[in-house]
């Protein structure tokens, strides 16, 4: 196995399912501690802020602090700030994305925005996803903090928001660009952050469609594990295969 | 011009924009009315019941009645009876639609549903969605009211069922059937129910994707008004042209 500077990792299938701490992930998360090897947690969840990702984490024995939190929200609002510095946005999402934008110095406005965010959002209205399509129709610039059209949860599979964005981008004509895993951006920018090359970090995830492809598009090698959505064989047939798999990450460490 | 047994009558953008009456819509209903030619109101909107839009054309002086509407929540219901007598249905969606289901005798449904039908529904929820979601991944099959995209409005486009379908479709993978203008299900219904056959009947509207093209899907002769939607310029490198085009229906009846 190839010595990495640095380690991506996903959370949710990766560190937790739901409330619950997935095997291996603490030892995993500590072994790199030891080390001290840097790490940052990578995730398509744009509604928390990094204080309550990390104390998320804590709470369930993983040494995690802020600063090792790279959210999706945190990826657009940057790519908004670069692209225009002062725009103005409509969003629709919750705290973490509200939150990433204000940091950003972004101006949040009902009409007249630059650009229209869609993040998950588990108030969303009519009225939300109205302001959202009038915006884009007068010309603002469509954004999705992610793709995932399916959230797994305890009760089942429930909508994401690639399929609320689906909403505004099927009314309007529109196509989103989308920032988070598996799109370049949300990667680009992680490496930016942590001043590294592709070749010098490892992506673990456990979902191929977001963790391991984003790996895979930016170049960079990959480790899936099985902790979470996908199982193995439901990829093997796939023509890009991720550079490691290991069950947990306990196996990883052994 | 050829003589019809009957018309079908779009509403919005025909008889009606909003709150405002189309003008020589009231006189070509009334010239029907005077020559006792059979007319049905056919609706993609699904919010509304029978009563609430006779009573709405009735307040605006196009006389109305109850029988003479036939909307897709009705032609929804009706094909559910048809296709599974007793089915347990979850719908999404407003008064108009829960009524039809309710006047088919189908049991509405949480949880463990044969169909999830999707209307508009100005108090769309996360919940709601989830809960469609849920249900077709269960193995409900999936029904939307009709497909379309935007809706106009004073404000501008707001989005359409159609729109909103795309969230329980793009979530689940699973298709929607749907009932509504430009598909044959409720032409079929609407044509049946009046016991007339497609050569017999005029398709009126003023919406080229929804009722120029059910018209044309059901092989019956359309008219084309320009008091909604469409200009004639926008279609006219189409290659399906309606069978006759007039700017409003009093130059239809002049």
């Amino acid at each position: 196995m190839k010595n990495y500077q640095a380690y991506f990792i996903d959370l949710d299938g990766t560190m937790y399912r739901g409330t619950e701490r997935v095997e291996g992930a603490a030892e995993f998360v500590q072994y790199l501690r030891k080390h001290q090897l840097p790490l940052l947690f990578l995730t398509n969840n744009s509604s928390r802020k990094q204080e309550q990702v990390a104390a998320k984490l804590m709470d369930m024995g993983i040494e995690a602090y802020p600063e090792d939190v790279f959210t999706t929200s945190m990826a657009t609002a940057s790519y908004i700030a670069r692209h225009h510095a002062n725009a103005k946005v409509f969003a629709v999402g919750e705290e973490g994305l509200v939150q990433a934008l204000q940091d950003q110095g972004l101006e949040l406005v009902d009409a007249g925005a630059d650009y229209v965010v869609i993040g998950i959002d588990r108030e969303i209205s009519y009225e939300k996803l109205s302001k959202a399509c009038l915006n884009v129709r007068e010309g603002a610039a469509l954004l999705s903090t992610n793709g995932d059209v399916a959230i797994p949860t305890e009760r089942g599979m429930l909508p994401g928001n690639g399929a609320f964005t689906s909403v505004v981008s099927v009314s309007t004509g529109v196509e989103a660009v989308f920032i988070g895993k598996p799109h370049a951006e949300i990667m680009e920018q992680a490496l930016a952050k942590m001043n590294l090359s592709k070749d010098e970090v490892l992506m673990i995830g456990d979902n191929y469609d977001t963790d391991i492809l984003a790996g895979i598009n930016a170049e960079m090698d990959t480790l899936m594990v099985e902790t979470g959505v996908h199982r193995f064989e439901e990829i093997s047939a796939y023509p890009k295969q991720p550079t490691y798999k290991v069950k947990t990450l306990q196996e990883w460490l052994s």
